[in-house]
């Protein structure tokens, strides 16, 4: 297999594997990404370790479970020990430029106790070069739109939220900027932009859109893309495990659309459904850009000799048995596309297991790169891992301080309301760390999760439980 | 409670903990460490969460379980990040002074290729003072027994094992070396004149005696102090278990004494019989010294203020089931004594578990430093921990490159080769990462771990490996 | 002395003290920075402790001479352990923003061999937050340009100088890039844009414009605003001193503008007219961009609550002595403005001699933060320095890996080929590391340095060298 | 040149190089010193380039002049990052063994404010393994006197100082313990014990003898070896120069015997000539141990291969010029022998200058070790360094916090109070970074720096003043 010239990794933000195929697809455009998916190696069946973002792409870039890496939330540290993709690049003298975001918050080991670096969280990982940076706080971004002429708020200033109201203030109506103005046509002028010039030496860059993620608004004309009533419904399914009551203990996702707050059990169907539609609006948004990057690629000539990957780092409930938003054991929060297009890879599509742990290695390899020991993932191929590869996602349900609605519903301290689902084998277990009972589902049945199969198949379960168990053990992780 | 002086902190290496009660304990003589019992609060269900030597020490030095700090063979680096009792102290002003050896392998980060510390795994952990060197090369006790006479042979020659050569040439015949001359004997001699001279200042000590471990032999008269026709024979149980097989599989321990090629299969009843004296004679051995090490403490007249904590790394299986050495997930590998005699603690037995890992934060708190969150244990108190408190005993049954008899046995890469002990509620699971079946004991009716109920009981085991699952979860590492 | 909201620290490259006062400043109009004056305490006796540029940003931020920091050369590392100005910040809560370049080699202690940051000397100071990238390689800009419309060549492209070249290709011509969309008005632009949307917390920024240095092409109408004519010719003087042999012995600076192969014996007296004209029209430029960065500190209502410092790395010979660019001894080198606008400071200027070392302590203390006794200089009031206090300049006139014109002209090593300027009490004592005579001005009669002293004033030379080796004797570093 | 097999690297306290010529040496017996003398490269103009001992063996160490590692007091902590002899060994695999002591005092960076070791400065230098402690504290020292029965104090008793009290409490008298336990005997015991077990394999080790270093005490019979009488009296000289006042305005040197206060003032020609013999005493025993360490490396026949470095760290004053100890500008305190014993090197002696700092890149180089670019000084071989090879000896006349009897003298800083001196072509300047005069010796006539010719030769002076700051503007520091 030649080695690609450029690399262009390309991560989506809560985008789920079936808006590429099934009801929510027909529904949405996405030519882009479909036509890139016909040139492309596809892994059908590929999930995220660990969800949610920080911690997801923590796993992505460094080919850890979160078992491992221990950054478990939006916030607690990742140790600059351990190796990543762009630390590995670096080792073949391959700089990462990053168009985007990471969401790593820093290691504190060296840092002074007053260090701003301490205050925020979605700081770059260690290793990759931030060109262009749409952290939370989108400084860059909202200083584009500032100079185009848009009222925008401060970065910092209280009524910040009111960047995300849609011009006239109602749900599913469009946003504030123009489409040529959006984050995520911003994003993607400033890549072309950037790498353009940079263009007559290899080069290696990461771009993370952050849509179809939250807030739900969208420029014209993508906000009214999709009409709501063709949206299907969202999945309803058994909610008696003591998941569900705490997970509605308490308001939750306060930012999901302007003006609402976080309260799930609010939400009308008509909402629902624009809430739907919206979120197929960004992700055609997303495909609109995305097609922009390729066609720039093939413009320069450079498309035969970069490999280009493109994933997402988690998915959306989407209302999905009446859940918002990622941090659930279920199949619509870890199921994620994976799409590579590389000289001599070939195209088609692999339907066993992958993961994203897997990307790193894949990544470093393919650039000549060593394979760190540190990390836990395979290297995949157009053979795919054998079809009993397990799937193990992570959660930490509570919060990074405690006390969240978890910790208050189960009367359990933060580790107490740690949950791993295990995919194996056609059938998804899930265990809690606290006395919660586990939950079993038949996934080929039963994608949607909606039927819960522990309590009637208690030796199926024991011996996911088991299998598990030994999972984790054969994975404990290495530092040297 | 009034924080103490001084600390004197005692490991013995290889120790069962039923030497001090029970059949064993009624054919070996150690008045002071019962005298010390008396004094003492006892912990009589305590228990090393590791095996071997250098990562039970691990544990019990940065109260980690092994899972989370990773030194699982005697070789493998512990990363100096991890804290320890040593940094602990420091942080308060104290050194820790090391008369002995903790047997750690350096972190290797900031080491040179060529570095001769990468090719020990016997150096002392960070942030300790070593005064008295005792590592497996044993160079100050070489240099002593030379300067006192003795024909001993070079550190790195070829017939260094003829030091351990009893002088007859005989099984249970006395060994080269007087008593007063022997390892045991010098470790003490200069601790004694070491810590006499530093006793102005308040002393922090940690005393490691690498007796009763192997190879099996004593200095006269110790040699010969108990008789083999008076030692109870082994424990005989189940040995059914592929365990088993792989155990056997290959000849190990060949140090076991000198001559000893390590095929147990060999050893006769009369063997087994003077290697249990022989045992039994050393320990003996070293409850002569540490009785000289307490009588000191009071000469001085600091016994009232000094902190004495006694323990051992791991036990011995000593022929019980066929096996010897500790890398086996059975009772007597993992149960071993812990005495604390400290200022305003009282004297008395708890019966409630406790584990290794408990004893860095118990250190750390009563001289005042911060116990670090990375350290996975708790503090004891004469309360005891809750009487459900898990034991949970790792072990890597695999070699560190690879390539082992459990790997042989069971054709599986070293990671398959790991092994987990998890006794609570008076069962004790053995979980395997391979596919090998569960074990379960009744550790109540038997604690020899003779007879295996998994068969009987899949429930239990069901509910054990769930539960051990959990803990597992609850209990993965912090870095910050 | 009240605690400034925020800070902005202008830092202009290659910029003359005399363009502010003298026949220079006569015929060119810098309004802005003349108003700003007015506003300031202004540092007449200002003075770079080093050149060229990476080791003068060195000194500036770090507040440690060249003998101290050992950056000596564009591409010397710059160890990490060294504190500076953003360090220092960060000490106290603020992230110092970076809008433009710092020029720093990164320290590689850490860096894997490959690393792609070992082959640029143009990274960002440890502790210092990019934010608008105008490196050597100017991507950021480039791209800026390329979106703009602008026929320009990627960053590596062979044809990278056609950049540069004048529209019309004649020397004096206009800039292929309009006014609005130079490097001066882009780095503007952006600073602007990105610290209104930043403006609701208090923020640090340092701003970094690259002009008045060469390439020497300037946009219209900024190109032709300085006739010619009306500049004063190049200062004359002797040039008996092997300095200047050793200088003309080989080619240098080709990069002084489009075209020129770097050997300004060629260059006629109409050629240095029209470079020191658009010298002057570029110095314009930077004074037009500055006033509306002040004006909008004012339009957000923030300018008296904002400490706004601003300076140069160093100066430029200008023909001056037949010399071109700042790798010399002379005063038009190391002379550079100072002014402070600060709450509480005062107006006015200072006469008594002030260093670049000693802005980092300046500003520090000003934001409340401690001064690291690592740093050099002196804590700036407007009570000023003593007037004897001395000045030192460094320079190392042979290159980094040996084998450059002085090495060659002097047969000499690397090493052999330092020279420092030592001014204090009205005379300028040059020394030479080698054996090249000692030369002496007389800076008040003579600021151009055109007459040298040292032959017939041997006591002078032996007071300052003595005085000169005490002084670095007394402000030899400090590691703690 | 064949590499040798070990290294035995031995470093006197405090001997002057004229025990060994001339007649100082004429009265004391150093039978193994001359032998090997005969056996080995002699340096007859060997200088240390720092006084007092931890920095100047500091400088030894680290191959650098401590204008660069800036360890300028015992005190002062040695960075991590300066490459040593220690670290330089380990890249080859060899790792230096410590018999006795460095003085360092450890880098504080990572270290916790409360760390134990912020509170010695004679820690081991980072890389060496302490093997035998002969610290300040001379804890190990002590423990084997008390082992011995002697009533010692403990270390840190504030009766300490008995230890050095003669039996008899009269200056000149016995010390408390025999010649065989004395520190001397002890170290060199102990050297050869570790040595001989360890002689299996290659060995490299450093054994530094404190004496004949102060408190002048010494066991019987070297107590009285030497006849007071017959001891040629101390030099004198011109003691206008302000440096003598500064030296004699307050007390230094309490310990150099028991129950002196520090007031040399109140010497006695009979205390000062009692004071001398019993300092060649020390000197006596030493040479007898290092003919015992001679003698055991032939006896095991390793002679031939080892290479045996001799030197000691400075000088002492011994009354001349009315001056103790090694604070000073003159030659008694920095002349010292230097005699190197390798395979293939020959004997001979060098009457060419060479310094401390050449030692490191001469040991590396022998050992097959890369000579780091930070390293100072220059390879040593039998042909010598150029005749005029410059010594430059820097000192610290202040103390580390200010406040000393220089401070106070001259009203100045600390670091006014350094001082250098330079000696090249027959003379030796010192100057001084204060504003006291220079001073000048003619070292060909006036070896004893009796006679200050400054005043009288002001070109020379200012010759060697402009050299000198050469010296230093080439030796300026490579941290890369």
């Amino acid at each position: 297999v030649p080695m690609p010239r450029n690399l262009l990794f390309i991560v989506l933000d809560q985008f789920r594997a079936d808006l590429l195929t099934g009801p929510m697809a027909d529904c949405v455009p996405l030519p882009n990404l479909r036509r890139f998916a016909q040139q492309s190696l596809s892994f059908t069946n590929h999930h995220t370790v660990m969800v949610p973002c920080g911690p997801s792409r923590a796993s992505l870039l460094t080919g850890q479970y979160a078992m491992t890496h221990r950054s478990v939330h939006n916030g607690t540290p990742l140790p600059d020990h351990i190796p990543n993709i762009a630390t590995g690049l670096r080792s073949v003298g391959r700089e990462l430029l990053l168009f985007g975001y990471t969401d790593t918050q820093p290691d504190p080991t060296h840092l002074h106790p007053n260090d701003p670096a301490r205050r925020s969280y979605t700081g770059p990982i260690k290793g990759i070069t931030e060109v262009v940076e749409m952290r939370e706080e989108g400084w860059a971004w909202l200083a584009h739109l500032r100079g185009q002429g848009y009222d925008v708020p401060d970065a910092d200033a209280s009524d910040f939220d009111r960047l995300y109201r849609p011009k006239d203030g109602v749900l599913g109506g469009p946003a504030l900027y123009e489409a040529k103005d959006s984050d995520t046509a911003y994003l993607t002028d400033q890549t072309i932009r950037h790498l353009d010039v940079r263009k007559a030496r290899p080069w290696s860059a990461m771009v993370t859109y952050i849509r179809p993620h939250p807030p739900f608004v969208a420029p014209s004309p993508w906000h009214s893309l999709v009409d709501p009533k063709s949206v299907p419904t969202p999945a309803q399914g058994s909610t008696a495990h003591p998941f569900f009551a705490a997970y509605h203990a308490a308001p939750s996702s306060s930012g999901m659309f302007w003006g609402f707050d976080g309260d799930h059990s609010t939400l009308t169907p008509a909402q629902i459904a624009i809430i739907r539609a919206t979120y197929l609006g960004l992700a055609a948004e997303v495909d609109y850009h995305i097609g922009r990057l390729l066609d720039w690629l093939e413009a320069i000539g450079q498309a035969d000799d970069t490999m280009v990957v493109l994933t997402a780092d988690h998915g959306e409930m989407l209302g999905d048995l009446g859940l918002w938003g990622k941090r659930t054991p279920f199949r619509a929060a870890s199921h994620v596309p994976l799409m590579i297009r590389a000289p001599g890879l070939g195209a088609g599509t692999v339907d066993a297991p992958s993961r994203s742990v897997d990307l790193a290695p894949t990544l470093l390899d393919a650039f000549g790169a060593r394979v760190p020991c540190q990390m836990q993932g395979q290297k995949l191929t157009s053979a795919g891992l054998p079809a009993d590869t397990p799937v193990m996602v992570e959660m930490d349900l509570g919060e990074m301080s405690g006390g969240g609605r978890f910790e208050r519903a189960w009367n359990a301290g933060a580790s107490a309301c740690r949950a791993v689902a295990f995919e194996t084998g056609g059938r998804r277990l899930v265990h809690f760390a606290g006395h919660q009972p586990s939950m079993l589902f038949d996934i080929a049945a039963d994608p949607d999760c909606a039927e819960d199969l522990a309590a009637n198949d208690p030796q199926t379960v024991a011996r996911l439980t088991s299998e598990l168990l030994s999972f984790r053990m054969r994975h404990a992780g290495s530092y040297f």
